[in-house]
């Protein structure tokens, strides 16, 4: 049985879901607080996770053509206020460079908040004919946004990602890639994280400075509230004509280039604590558990014991794997093998042995497989696959429980009165709508779901014909 | 034959070889320059050299014990000035920010030139007990130094690096990890990069703000100068005692950790460029190059060729291949295989078809194999790992060619008058006598070899008992 001591030291989710997850991000070791205010450490048990978000999007983002690069850090000012919309967008939560050694700069720098500014200084020379394109990169960093309020993963002042940045010969190359990525954004959650998500795209009001289209994924945490998991944008031509990227197509005419981007950041590992934890700790989807397997050797002391431990890891050599051979107890060592959200803990000792069996226990159903151990690998195997399919479907049934539908402002009103979760309605697709939803009800739309649905003709807000089906939540 | 255009681009090595250099990584498309001054784009093609060099020396990293974080990419100002040393070798060369968003900062904020002050900060909170040593943990970054004279790898504002930090219990303990990645890296440099390496102490002049000791590998590059290619730092117990790192021992005392430090950074890619790199471009060592053989099809409009050369590559899939079917003429193709390194071309066109043949072209030696189609795998097999070991092999031979010995002072002038390389010459490990030989010379001491000689009794510059043999030279 799992020691208590650990498990009582994080809220219940029940009792204060904010605290449960600001418990578990420390208990389970994933970051640590810094001296530099909304900084955070990623720790080794959080860092190994996106270390696996990254080969993993990284193998399929290669796959799909993506080339990766790395831009500096710094923007200089005039750089940055090429883009009216962009600039008015980022410049309010940028941090600022003002001195270089004992010298204050001619030329203040900002610290990247995201990269388009420096990617159409870099295209402007890169890109001179329709042989150069398209552009297809990619950079995995780091960047800062000055942000007032702060939680571990989900809103910090500087987190890690990637962005990738496109350029096209076409309007329709770039609308195709910005689809294209946030497709593999969806696949990769629903295939690796088990999260399921609504593909959509955002409203004028919720897009990104300076695109002509953002798209986004919106999950829903096990909360009830939305988190958006990733964006991918489509600029048109706008960037490109405010840098000067043009091109001579094959018909000898100087063009502007198209072009996109899209990025994914640490916020994700909030979104698998958010989906799939409980009151225990962290459970992480095998696909992307750092640790699938851990084995706890029972009375370890006893003869035997240990080396049937490391036999088994050795067994299970093409899993991850390890051994908890420590001097702690093993209720102890379960209790961390559970905070810790490792998939599947292999409880082996004397008795186990003698019977040439071993428990297998469930990190996210807690349930108990006995196993004998001449199949203990496709039984491993087995759980993993169950165990990974299950938490998808589970965070999916939970998503449907928490989506509602609303074709008036008083259902609307009453929903979010007593309920946390997605709500499908209509709309007319005017801001002030958005506006006053949110000023009453503290409610963002999250996105214009691909898959449309003819709710009512009218909009849920202003009773006016309604031109698009809008999932709507509190979110992150 | 190689097309001239390509080639004529670039400036020979002994015409001017730091504008070779600077054609060669414009010419590979390795990087480009950006507004920023100071900072680089890092190309595809440069990149991808940098991932690899990641992969490995992150795998040798985990296999050693390392664990990666990540820690935030500023430092408060009066968290970098409580290591004296630390502070006076660094807060001349760093970024400050000094404004978040709209409003001034309370607290100034650098951007990392190196991070030990923020380990130590988070090293104080984690560590309590033994049992929670030794801690040994590295971050992939950037880190921006506001140096005044770039060149792209060498020397940047900004660059990409790895930094380790750890602390144990003992003196020992911190030694032999310092050691110990010394010899990773010199390791890693040997059998990946092919470049040969001189192990060695940094005198206290040279070694690095805080440190206690620095263990250095020292390459010789074409041109005869020095490259400091990887630092170890041994910083006893100085940091955890100006920043409170202490740990309860197993006797119950508390006692302050000791510590170290060690880094390498994208300068490694202009190692490989200034060892390896010929008057045609890059040459990149086999166990590097992002593209290992690259199949240019002859005549590849004649029927069956475009199909031979896929078959090829897929015949080669456990190498990283790629064919170049753009519509450019073989020649030039054959130049821009060289110009960027890649160290096998497979020429296959008709007549090599029909005779079921084709032709293995060395990038270094520029050697022709002719190979039969059924044994390609193998072939290209045994000439990329001759070809690695004869790099290596090149390199050392270069290097040993360009090491002198310097008996006294008049000999020692002479040679750095008229040669350029390696100096060996004794040293009585006073200051003044290296300052004296930079002012004259412009040559530093690179260091102490671990495998010492005794040349001669007396410093090579004041005559006075020698202690050490010291390498000098002129330095990147």
């Amino acid at each position: 049985m799992a020691d208590k001591k650990l498990v009582e030291a994080i809220t219940s989710m029940e009792t204060d879901f904010a605290q449960w997850y600001t418990d578990v991000v420390k208990k389970a070791e994933l970051i640590d607080y810094t001296s530099v205010k909304g900084c955070m450490v990623i720790k080794p048990a959080g860092y190994a996770i996106w270390e696996n978000i990254q080969s993993q999007l990284d193998k399929m983002f290669k796959e799909s053509g993506v080339e990766n690069v790395y831009l500096p850090m710094f923007i200089p000012e005039s750089l940055l206020q090429k883009e009216k919309d962009h600039v008015e967008g980022f410049a309010p939560e940028v941090a600022w460079v003002t001195h270089g050694g004992l010298n204050p700069l001619q030329e203040r720098l900002c610290v990247r908040p995201t990269s388009e500014t420096l990617f159409c200084d870099f295209y402007k020379n890169e890109i001179q004919s329709y042989r150069d394109l398209p552009k297809v990169y990619n950079q995995w960093c780091s960047v800062v946004r000055w942000e007032k309020e702060t939680r571990p993963f989900l809103r910090s002042r500087e987190f890690l990602w990637q962005e990738g940045h496109t350029a096209h010969a076409t309007a329709e190359d770039a609308e195709a890639r910005t689809i294209q990525m946030l497709n593999i954004y969806a696949q990769f959650l629903e295939e690796y994280l088990a999260i399921p998500v609504i593909k959509g795209q955002k409203t004028e009001k919720e897009k990104f400075a300076g695109a002509e289209a953002t798209y986004t994924i919106e999950a829903l945490m096990h909360d009830g509230k939305a988190l958006q998991s990733g964006t991918s944008h489509n600029f048109g031509d706008g960037f490109a004509k405010a840098f000067g990227i043009q091109y001579t197509d094959k018909d000898n005419k100087l063009k502007h280039v198209h072009q996109t981007s899209w990025g994914m950041t640490t916020r994700l590992i909030g979104a698998i604590i958010m989906v799939h934890g409980d009151d225990s700790g962290l459970v992480l989807p095998p696909a992307i558990a750092p640790t699938q397997v851990m084995i706890i050797p029972i009375q370890q002391h006893k003869e035997g014991v240990l080396e049937k431990a490391a036999e088994l890891s050795e067994k299970l050599g093409n899993f991850r794997v390890k051994v908890d051979d420590s001097d702690k107890s093993p209720g102890w060592k379960f209790s961390e093998q559970e905070m810790r959200g490792i998939p599947i803990r292999v409880e082996i000792g004397p008795k186990d042995i003698a019977a040439n069996k071993c428990v297998i226990c469930r990190r996210d159903t807690r349930e108990k497989i006995e196993a004998n151990l001449d199949e203990l690998e496709s039984k491993v195997s087995e759980v993993l696959e169950t165990m990974q399919k299950e938490m998808l479907e589970r965070a999916r049934a939970h998503r449907e429980e928490h989506t509602y539908v609303a074709k008036n402002f008083d259902e609307f009103v009453k929903i979010f009165e007593e309920k946390t979760g997605f709500v499908k309605a209509m709309w007319c697709e005017e801001q002030a709508c958005e506006d006053a939803i949110k000023e009453k009800l503290a409610v963002t739309s999250r996105c214009m779901p691909f898959e449309q649905e003819q709710l009512s003709d009218v909009c849920v807000c202003c009773g006016k014909p309604a031109k698009k089906m809008v999932y709507w939540g509190k979110a992150y």
